[in-house]
């Protein structure tokens, strides 16, 4: 298996303050997937759904190289369910409902055909259910790419340091960087994150971008301004997703190869924000992704400057 | 004249989470002269002044070309006087204080030598006074920029639309874009605003970079992540300085050199925001500049994307 990842399969109900939607799909495995499946066609998923959850998206995922040997499917139960609610700068969002159900319970299984993977991503889910997945690939992936958020550095801090410990790639958004390390310079902030594990960490800034640092240096990949944004929900998600199923892809993760993948990523995220939901990940084709990232390469492109 | 501007030449007390300093020298024309004169060796000042402001700080000016025949000193009154608080983020802040003193009745008085500038650099003040200034300059410019602010968006909307008609490039945030256009979307906004007058929209968005369009495309600037940021005062006035000092020096206002005039410009607000004030830009070298610009180049910089 080249990728594998382990995340959420839910319904989320998601109000913008434009245009509201009852139990779309969502979850971060279910965008993490999606967005890989447009870069390698074997990966595995490890999540659990109730038997609410619709077999068409699960036919859909599968027909695009998604094995599901990994997700559990409790009979009776609800799937995770989360409602949310966007400020109008649509950069920042309310939890309203956090339905657990079957995520209350859950212990992830890694079938035996995950557990040679080359590529690894844990999305964001308690540090003690990450753990448990890495406790189970017995031989060390390529790559282990890490999300989480600020919750889990409330509730579950040591599970979390004990987890980032054992990764390669962080990703948290710029407010999480600073509660993570105590710093608010974002240089300091990285200096520190990188001390506690990973050897690359990757600022999300939403509608402001994206930011790779390694020890040494750091790269900075824009956002592209958007015409309309739906929905931003599932967004890092995708870029996570687009990030690592990149790299999965090319088989290369050099810091310049990261760069690309993180360009990779942030194109992918800018499908997932126009339309509620996984919608555009389902519906894009291989040259509207290369038209999105010539627009993300030209966006910042420029002539040397010479004259000073 | 190459190059005039006009703007505020004032004293700012300033308290940022880290710190907190009183009576620094301020006011938007001091720091985009001061930025320009890295660029151009003959500039005109347009701005008004009490008899509380230091000499030394003038001649320093004058020593860098920066002509003051437009600088208007009155006797037995107070220089413009601001204060502000800046919030955690260090990306907003409160007006604690706002004592106008002589700008209460500034008048702007363009001198014959400066009435044949190439470059025009209208700074944050009362959209009036600046037109007042168009209104002196009996043969266009090149290019006419425009700083403006929220403040004149609530209370000179008419006067504000008038002068944003006459001029070439205009500067503001991404908060007063969308006040300015009643349009969230960015992409929108612009197309909007240009439609007011405009060739050019800058949207500055302080440690997140700045976007510059013109009615078919968009470029986007980084702002580079600094270890410690101590007084994002007069960043923005800072940026204003160098694009325009830089399009000066080059005498090149093509959208590609416009490019690379926002590149300048970012650097070199990213010096002023190292130190309280504008010493940062009162002791930076040409070197400095260069190996600066240098770090935004490899910031954003990656290799093609060949494979997908």
């Amino acid at each position: 298996m080249n990728l594998v990842a382990v995340g959420t399969v839910a319904f989320d109900s998601i109000e913008t303050p434009f245009a509201k939607k009852d139990r779309v799909i969502g979850g971060a495995a279910t965008y993490i997937t999606l967005a890989a499946s447009h870069f390698v066609k074997n990966s595995g998923l490890i999540s659990v759904i109730g038997d609410d959850f619709p077999e068409e998206m699960l036919q859909e995922m599968k027909s695009r190289g998604i094995d599901q040997d990994g997700l559990q499917i409790k009979k009776g139960e609800k799937s995770f369910f989360w409602a949310g609610k966007y400020h109008y700068d649509l950069n920042s969002r309310d939890t309203l409902i956090t339905d657990l159900n079957v995520l209350a319970n859950f212990d992830p299984i890694v079938p035996e055909a995950y557990q040679n993977c080359d590529f690894l991503m844990l999305g964001n889910l308690a540090p003690a259910v990450q753990m448990r997945v890495i406790d189970q690939i017995p031989n060390r992936p390529k790559l282990v790419v890490l999300d989480t958020m600020n919750f889990w550095m409330d509730i579950a801090w040591e599970d979390l340091m004990k987890v980032i410990a054992k990764i390669d790639v962080l990703t948290i958004n710029d407010e999480e960087a600073r509660q993570l390390s105590k710093e608010h310079s974002l240089v300091r902030a990285a200096r520190k994150i990188l001390a506690m594990g990973p050897k690359y960490l990757i600022i999300k800034k939403g509608e402001h971008g994206a930011l790779l640092f390694d020890k040494e240096s750091v790269f900075f990949a824009p956002a592209l301004p958007l015409e309309e944004v739906a929905d931003p929900t599932g967004a890092g998600d995708t870029f996570a997703g687009g990030f690592i199923g990149y790299l999965a892809q090319t088989q290369n993760i050099s810091f310049d190869n990261m760069k690309r993948a993180v360009i990779v990523g942030s194109a992918m995220a800018s499908f997932t924000c126009e339309k509620f939901g996984p919608e555009r990940l389902l519906e894009l084709t291989k040259e509207e992704i290369t038209a999105r990232i010539e627009q993300f390469v030209s966006l910042t492109e420029f002539e040397q400057i010479l004259e000073l």
